[in-house]
C-alpha cells in the first residue's frame, strides 16, 4: 500500500484564510490528524478525525505516517502556514528519525498557508513591511541562551520582530525576558503589540504599547508579539482609526 | 466622496494561492491597481485596470488614493503577502506624506497573502522551520551599509533567512556581496535555495546549492533566495524526492 500525508496550513482564523490548494486537499483526504481545534475548523463528514494534543508533535506525525502507509490520504492540519513554527518541520523530523523503511512508500507535501504574523500585521497596517525576523520564544526545543543571543541580534539589527509562542503556564517569564533583552539595544518608544486571537470574531484584541510600557502579562497562548523596528510608527487617520506601520525606506543616518 | 482602497495580497502565483477574503474583496472593488502581471491574474469584466509599472510604488498609492477618495472601491493588488516588501507600507507612506485633509475621507485595510518565502518554502519542506528572518537585497530605498549589518548580524544569530529582490539589471553585484557576508559567518556546507517562479509551472525551478558553490548569476528577477540555519539539512528519500527542512529543536552546543 501507499499513500500520502500532505501537510497543510488554515490560516490562523476563519475559512476566509483558507487557500483554494488546501480547501481541495481536504476534501480529498481520508484523515485528518492534528489539534483538535484546528481540526473542528475544517472537519467534513467524510473524514476520520484524529485529534491530539498541541504538544506531541512528533508522536502524531508519526501516527500520520502510519496511517498513510496503509493507503490512507492524511492530511495533517496546522493553524497558520505549517512551515513557520508549525507541524511541517515535525513531520521531516519524524521522517529523518524513523527506522530505515518505515515510511518509504508514503509521499510527502506540503502546502502553504497564511501565518498568525501576517494576519496581526494586516490588521495593523504593515509593520513588518520592512526587514523582519520570527523567533519562537519556546524553549522547549531549544535553549535559552540561543533564544537569547537571537534576539539581542535581532534588535541589534534593526529588525521588526514577530514573537511567536510567547507564553503559556509551563513558561510564564520569556516574554517579559525577551522584551528585557530588546530594551538593552532600542529604545522605550519602539511599538509593541499584543495581538490576541486575530480573526476570532470578537475574542480579537490588537494591543498597541511601547517597549517602555507594555505589560508582558497581558499576553496569552493566543496572543502573537510584534516588535517594531526604530523607525516602525503610528499613522493616526482623522476618523480615528490607527495605523501602524514600517517605510520600506530608511534614512542613511539610521545604519549607523 | 468616500471610498475605500484595500491592500490585498494575491500571492505569488496562480489562483490557488488566493485567499478567499482576498477573492471575495476582488469580486467588490471596482478599480484594481497595480503591476501589470499581477493584475492579468485576477482582473475581471467589471473592473477599471490600472497597471502601472513595478516601481514607483507612491504615485501607484497616490492614485489608488485618489480614486478611492472619488468614491470609488479601490484594491491595490500586490503579488504574495502585500505587507511583506510590498505595497501596504507604500501607501501608509504615501498617507503620512500627504497634504492635511487630501484622503481623510478614504478607509484603508490590507489583506494579508502568501508570500513568496512560504510558497518555496512548502516546496521544498520546513527550511523556515525554526527562527528566520526575511531580507530584502534592494537598496534603492535603504542604504547598503544597513543591509550588510543585518545579513551579517542574521548570520550570527544563525537565523534561516529568505532574500527578496535579490536581482535585477540595476542591482547585479548585492546578491553574491550578502552571500559572502554569510560566508564569514557560515560554512560552505550551508544550504542556499535559488527558488524561481515558483507556482508559475514549467518556469518554476528550485536550485539547491551551498554556501560554497552558489552560483548568484543563476537568480533572476523571479528569485526568491533562502540561505539555511546551520542546522538546515537535506532529507533524501527513497523516492529520489529530497526535502529541505530546519528541525524545531536545537542541541544546546549549536548555541555557543
Amino acid at each position: 500500500m501507499s499513500g500520502r500525508l500532505t501537510v497543510v496550513g488554515v490560516g490562523p482564523a476563519g475559512p476566509e484564510w483558507i487557500t483554494p490548494e488546501v480547501a481541495a486537499l481536504l476534501a480529498d483526504a481520508t484523515d485528518l490528524v492534528g489539534y483538535g481545534p484546528y481540526l473542528e475548523r475544517v472537519a467534513g463528514a467524510h473524514h476520520r478525525v484524529h485529534a491530539s494534543d498541541n504538544r506531541e508533535e512528533l508522536a502524531r506525525a508519526a501516527h500520520a505516517l502510519d496511517m498513510a502507509a496503509e493507503g490512507r490520504d492524511v492530511a495533517v492540519v496546522s493553524g497558520g502556514d505549517p512551515g513557520v513554527f508549525a507541524m511541517a518541520a515535525a513531520v521531516f523530523e519524524a521522517l529523518e528519525g524513523a527506522q530505515p523503511g518505515r515510511w518509504d512508500a508514503v509521499a510527502v507535501e506540503v502546502l502553504p498557508g497564511v501565518s498568525a504574523m501576517q494576519a496581526a500585521a494586516a490588521r495593523l497596517g504593515a509593520p513588518l513591511g520592512n526587514d523582519f525576523c520570527a523567533i519562537s520564544l519556546s524553549d522547549n526545543l531549544k535553549p535559552w541562551s540561543l533564544i537569547r543571543r537571537r534576539v539581542r541580534l535581532a534588535a541589534e539589527a534593526d529588525f521588526a520582530m514577530a514573537f511567536y509562542n510567547p507564553i503559556s503556564r509551563a513558561r510564564p517569564w520569556q516574554l517579559g525576558a525577551a522584551l528585557d533583552i530588546v530594551r538593552e539595544v532600542q529604545g522605550p518608544d519602539t511599538l509593541v503589540v499584543l495581538a490576541t486571537a486575530v480573526g476570532r470574531g470578537e475574542r480579537e484584541e490588537l494591543r498597541v504599547s511601547t517597549l517602555g510600557e507594555v505589560d508582558p502579562a497581558a499576553a496569552n497562548m493566543s496572543t502573537l508579539v510584534i516588535v517594531g523596528a526604530a523607525s516602525t510608527r503610528v499613522l493616526e487617520r482623522r476618523s480615528g482609526r490607527r495605523h501602524l506601520y514600517t517605510p520600506r525606506y530608511v534614512e542613511s543616518a539610521e545604519s549607523q
